[in-house]
């Protein structure tokens, strides 16, 4: 019997599980990524995390096919880390050589929003469809487009920065230096900004009497918690809905995808986004683009990271 | 010795020309397209147009490979044409088992756009490239998407609707029923009507003292005859530039494309657009997006359908 080892290396934390030949997951754990301490420290103490999991299920090193590393940043080749994303590794990282040499055996590295769309494609909600595009919203927001089933990288590594399309001319600066880039508004940070501003300028309803003397303590979560119960919340989630919805379009216009599924942590309240995004599509797409879309939740959640990492390795 | 057909069949006029195995185009002719006598009239003429430019050459019938045909509108599986665009032939056309029928060769239909890309990046400007779009610019505007050397047709052959992506929520009415897409500015279209307004409202300068008496006879290359000797000229051409960078740079974050070729009409005046695009593109595109693209005008001009459709049926 053969197994494979899928890594979901994050900024904070780090996720690692074993799977078998039919990609169910045996076993699985966390731990921090520490990643301060250099990238050899820290794929060694991933390695050992394996190795150790691996003895708790009797599985023996020489019957582990391969590892597949989803890492944060633009990945080129499915080995070289282009840019140093959330880690101070340096730029153009020979991720996968450096884990090749730890461990003897084969690795692939992979962006970790496009492991993610792999994973979801494969084992999740992706199953059957062949040109689709995986959007976890989260801190920020990106896309892994998979076009033809296979996935989309660019020339160098950088496809997926859907994020970074620029929504609003005068909106507000985004970290990567540009304007109004769609993350501004369609991420957890930017719910709690607009939300925030919003309170800040309005001083009234629900949600304001709650917070007026706790700001801090608002999240992107509880706009969602106040919808169709306070007006600042529907105006925050109408126009979160709505630059999501412009940015789909986009896609949709050029790429001609069959499915669209939204994940990553404000996927919990996915199913409500779906029913609103859906409402604005037709303002910004070609009607021939809509026929037969299909708008879904991630299904593997938190897994799909992993399992789209060991189907690296399959995947070839 | 073995010949290969390429058609580029247009609203109005049908290019059609005979390959060499390397690709050398023989000999080329155009007719009228003459589309409403139906379908199997237009390619049965298409047909004896090959069989008599063939004989001028001295080929054989059976010399003949196959035939590559290019069409507006969306084309899936490279044979089924799906709504009639520009011809009353019906949707769901089968393109390829008429043509089939009619000749006894093999045929791979593809829509035009995408001949186009396939000709400039087997053999014009896109030679050397992997990720690319070829942007032909004309009445209209479309985008013929290669990624990874294949190019992208999307799940129903609708790819490529680059032309529709909204620039302008407030803008025009476009012919596609949404409001304010790329085409209703970057295309001969928009160029003639966006200076016709500028004219009318400005009622000044050079342009304007040559066409306010004959405002008919005023179309799109005339905004770059005026260029750099009339504000309202600039002033148009400016807006071209702007959104049409915009509509590039949301390809080049989502897509990391390390080329883009204009072709069409409009891409005579290629060399001045693509000065301005560049000065745009920054502010809408993540700079690790630009690092090492290219922007070329089209190499093969009109030849490039015909290259490209030919080549069809050798790219298995």
């Amino acid at each position: 019997m053969k197994y494979y080892i899928g890594v979901d290396i994050g900024g904070t934390n780090t996720k690692i599980g074993i799977l078998d030949d039919k990609f169910n997951i045996l076993i699985e754990d966390r731990m921090k990524t520490l990643s301060k301490n250099g990238a050899r420290e820290t794929f060694k103490r991933i390695w050992n995390k394996v190795l150790e999991l691996s003895k708790e299920i009797n599985i023996k090193e020489e019957q582990i096919e391969g590892i597949g590393l989803g890492i944060p940043g633009p990945v080129e080749n499915q080995s070289i880390v282009k840019i140093a994303a959330n880690f101070s590794w340096g730029n153009n990282f020979d991720a996968k050589k450096l884990m090749e040499e730890i461990t003897g055996k084969k690795v692939k590295v992979e962006n970790d929003v496009r492991t993610i769309a792999i994973g979801e494609h494969l084992f999740g909600a992706g199953i059957g469809s062949s040109n689709l595009a995986v959007i976890p919203i989260g801190t920020g927001i990106a896309a892994g487009i998979i076009l033809n089933n296979k996935i989309v990288s660019g020339s160098h590594g950088f496809a997926g920065e859907f994020g970074h399309i620029v929504v609003d001319k005068e909106g507000y600066k985004c970290g990567c230096g540009l304007t109004g880039c769609v993350e501004t508004y369609v991420s957890a940070t930017g719910l709690i900004r607009y939300g925030k501003k919003m309170m800040e300028e309005k001083k009234e309803g629900l949600m304001y009497e709650r917070f007026k003397n706790s700001m801090n303590e608002f999240d992107a979560y509880h706009i969602f918690e106040y919808l169709y119960k306070d007006d600042i919340a529907m105006e925050v989630f109408d126009n979160f809905s709505d630059k999501l919805a412009y940015a789909i379009s986009i896609l949709l216009n050029t790429l001609n995808l069959d499915t669209i599924i939204l994940a990553g942590g404000v996927a919990k309240s996915a199913d409500i986004i779906i029913e609103r995004v859906k409402e604005y599509l037709p303002k910004y797409t070609l009607s021939i683009s809509l026929e037969g879309l299909q708008i879904k939740k991630s299904k593997l959640l938190d897994s799909a990271g992993i399992k789209g990492a060991a189907a690296l390795i399959l995947n070839n």
